[in-house]
């Protein structure tokens, strides 16, 4: 049986998120649907990030299985099929062939996110949905500082959303973090093997609470070791987040 | 009385343009909404360019007089003041006090304007209605050497819509007129002195046109010299132009 992995992009801010589910039209949704409409018949299509609502993807990965007996097809003539079946907002950017057994979250070895801040008073009108907003200047060197005590292996409970009940381990590795401005623009690219619920939101707000000077950079850290949310901390909002890319093999780093 | 200069950017996707009229909202409309809300008091509003319905703008120029007896605000305070009146789609970027009499479209003395073109099969999401997406590849030489032809002062009544009864002159002076590539996005950057109706967006149509083999460059000059419109060429679409800048005093040139 043919697989196929999907790279997709999309504007998050139409829909509620990538996986599927009971009410709110998701990404998932509308691939699985156009695969169907392609292949005539529903097919599973599996996604390597469950992307929050109104999170932007500009390389989701996905793969999906062709059911026996269906047309052939090659890879630039699906890529075509899906995004005439596809709106505007989501589109197949590329399309590949997957060796049998391949599955798009499951064989992921680390995923890199961006984060865009607007960092100024007055909001330009082609941010709305795509950057966050913060105001008041922010320190870049002491974000900077911070994100020094994030890199490397830790246990992130303190920066995530996590179900007690899971019992799931929380140690995850980020190994690239990095701050950098391009006029009022502010962007966070983080690199990592995986990512718990609300990860970078959580950490590019913990980045922003630094360079708002109102903790000092190692408060990061020790929030870090203390394994615990902290109130007052803003998480930042998904209109902002972008999953650039997932890497498989041995290609974690760039 | 007191005059305001404004300097304002908007996503024009949403609005019907700039000028007020009977149907559709406009943002000349908004603006003089906003400054009625502020001063207790109907204003008029007059702005640079009479952007076209879907046109952008990064920094659009407007000038109002403040009516007598009404309230004093600093420039900062004024421009939070509108802005808080306004929907996000359109903002008060600057405001600035302006000597009696001036007039943001009589005395502006040149205008900037950049289009940009999605040269690429697969249109980003993220580019909708901010970008015209050519597909095949555009051969950005052969549109540079078009370019340099029309650079000077010419009579551009090939490249407008000029109304036959109105007998205005149809001569302009474009002194700038750059086609950068950054990725697959294509950068039209041109000033000039002023531009008739549909111009800027024509001109882009003609090196478009060019730039798809369809045309050599020598082609633009011609047309230029024949002084008359040809059917079969584009007029690009207004969801690629953003008015950037309008010039004042002897600032014509960055």
């Amino acid at each position: 049986m043919a697989a196929w992995r999907l790279i997709l992009a999309y504007d998050g801010a139409d829909f509620f998120g990538w996986q599927r589910q009971s009410s709110g039209v998701t990404v998932q949704e509308l691939v699985e649907r156009a695969v169907a409409a392609v292949f005539g018949t529903a097919v599973p299509v599996h996604g390597a990030s469950r992307t929050d609502a109104g999170v932007h993807a500009l390389g989701q990965s996905a793969h999906f299985e062709q059911p026996a007996g269906t047309r052939r097809f090659s890879a630039l003539e699906l890529r075509n099929a899906l995004n005439a079946h596809l709106p505007p907002q989501v589109r197949v950017v590329r399309v590949a062939g997957a060796r049998a057994g391949f599955h798009a979250r499951f064989a992921a070895k680390g995923k890199r996110y961006r984060y865009r801040i607007f960092n100024g008073s007055v909001m330009p009108p082609h941010e709305l949905r795509r950057a966050w907003q913060v105001p008041p200047p922010l320190d870049l060197g002491a974000m900077r500082r911070a994100a020094r005590e994030l890199v490397g292996t830790h246990d992130f409970a303190a920066f995530a959303v996590v179900s007690k009940t899971k019992r799931e381990t929380s140690v995850r590795t980020i190994t690239r973090l990095e701050v950098s401005r391009r006029g009022r623009l502010i962007a966070v690219t983080v690199e990592g093997d995986g990512f718990l619920y609300r990860m970078v939101r959580s950490l590019v707000g913990a980045l922003a609470h630094v360079g708002l000077g109102r903790q000092p950079p190692e408060w990061v850290g020790e929030r870090l070791r203390r394994k615990s949310r902290q109130a007052g901390v803003v998480t930042a909002p998904p209109w902002g987040l972008y999953l650039v890319k997932v890497f498989y093999g041995d290609r974690v780093r760039r």
